[in-house]
């Protein structure tokens, strides 16, 4: 099954989607949130009523989550582009929830900013509470599925004007497009070896696969539950793949760019970028 | 004006405190929220039902924030004892916003750790949304009221764990006690000027006053509002003075410790230290 929410920011109603369909979830739940998700969603769009979403906005997958929780340096060519070694634990920060916007609405680049920077990733979404899982084994009754989504960043932000915490460059406003849909994982080929892309002006950036993570999603979100706990709708940002314009090979976003990221069965994201008012 | 919420967690009720008296607020709001605050609060208690509070837990006095930002490394004491210069620019985190817990409620020390360790701290709620504010004088209007807030950290987490990103030793759960109140500005004597104790086992550990924060409270607000918006009912802990464990003045905390904290006009919280089940 996969999940949307469709209409105007802050108006979005909860639609299913199965099979190139789309289906009204209004009457099933008001939106999709953790308590939907944590209910096991719906398992069947059988006397859904089917509607059509052609022209209208695509908003985030999920109501706000309770927290978005990245993982930072995951893959080994993304942390030498940084000028890192690669961690030998996971290495986690938190951006603000209130910078996930939908998949194709526009990224402001804060004022002040230089260096603001595309992060396309593998996003996870909780399913059920996790408090200290016992093994990675038991990570995947706690998903609820999987989403694509760009860690927007502001390099100046993030690795100069917080004494190196980063999450002052991640939680600019419109710092998280997610989307287009939520997609469980039975929907997907392998979520172990999810193709990542990202293009700005229809020139590749980033072409990776999830399969070069050093820590996997189910190793991470086992790991994570020994440190916090992870709850239904929380997003979990698993981290991004070699080709930001941090390694000094592109530049940076400016006005007017168009940024589209994508991935295998979870869709494509196309926003333009603007200067923030 | 005070606002409380009381009862068994999950199930507070909203409550407003006056000159020692106390009110239920159930008939003008279904909780604490952002909502609540951003339209003001209420100006007066006349008409409210008065009720008896004594004997019932006392929950955080608001409903789940948005986001806890944290401010590191905001008292120049507290950063010469953490091994740290004082920062140029405000230090900012997040923590996750489901550590937060009622004042006197258990704090949990998480399994393996060996490191937890606690923080007084001025709390700040915001009571408007804030985004690019022109000057740190602007900051008063986006301010709710104060409260007294515990950043409980587990030092390995923090500073070992996660490639030196501090979060992953501030989320633990229960790492968030909060409250007893939310006080509203005129309710202080002076909200630049707070005096911030702990005592473990009855043993002072911290004695200082939020004078001595390097970036005070409107500087702060204004800061973050350069980089990202701040909502009503977000949380913002802005430091915490010198005195705690990391410093290697005392001991770290152990079950069945009684952890008190107190500030100003804030009231005092007293909760029991438990491991983690």
């Amino acid at each position: 099954m996969k999940y949307l929410r469709i209409g105007p920011a802050g108006q979005e109603r909860p639609v299913a989607s199965y099979d190139g369909r789309f289906f009204d979830l209004s009457a099933v739940t008001p939106d999709i949130t953790g308590a939907f998700l944590a209910a096991g969603g719906i398992g069947t769009v059988d006397g859904l009523p089917e509607i059509d979403i052609a022209g209208q906005r695509i908003g985030a997958p999920i109501a706000r989550p309770g927290v978005v929780l990245c993982v930072g340096q995951n893959y080994a060519a993304h942390a030498a582009e940084s000028g890192a070694t690669p961690p030998e634990q996971p290495i986690i920060f938190y951006k603000a929830p209130n910078t996930v916007i939908g998949p194709d609405d526009d990224v402001l680049i804060p004022r002040g900013s230089t260096r603001t920077d595309w992060e396309v990733e593998l996003g996870v979404v909780i399913g059920r509470t996790a408090r200290y899982l016992a093994s990675p084994d038991d990570a995947a009754a706690h998903i609820a599925g999987y989403v694509l989504s760009n860690d927007v960043s502001e390099r100046t932000f993030q690795l100069d004007d917080s004494g190196g915490q980063w999450s002052k460059g991640k939680s600019c406003e419109t710092f998280n497009p997610l989307g287009p849909w939520l997609a469980t994982a039975d929907e997907l080929a392998d979520p172990a070896r999810i193709g990542l892309r990202s293009r700005v002006n229809g020139e590749v950036r980033q072409d990776s696969t999830s399969a070069d993570m050093i820590f996997d999603v189910h190793y991470l979100i086992w790991h994570l539950s020994q440190y916090t706990v992870l709850e239904p709708g929380d997003l979990i940002n698993t981290g991004t793949p070699q080709g930001v314009a941090l390694s000094g090979r592109f530049p940076y976003l400016a006005p007017g760019d168009v940024m589209e990221i994508e991935a295998d069965g979870l869709g494509r994201q196309r926003g333009t970028v603007r200067a923030a008012g």
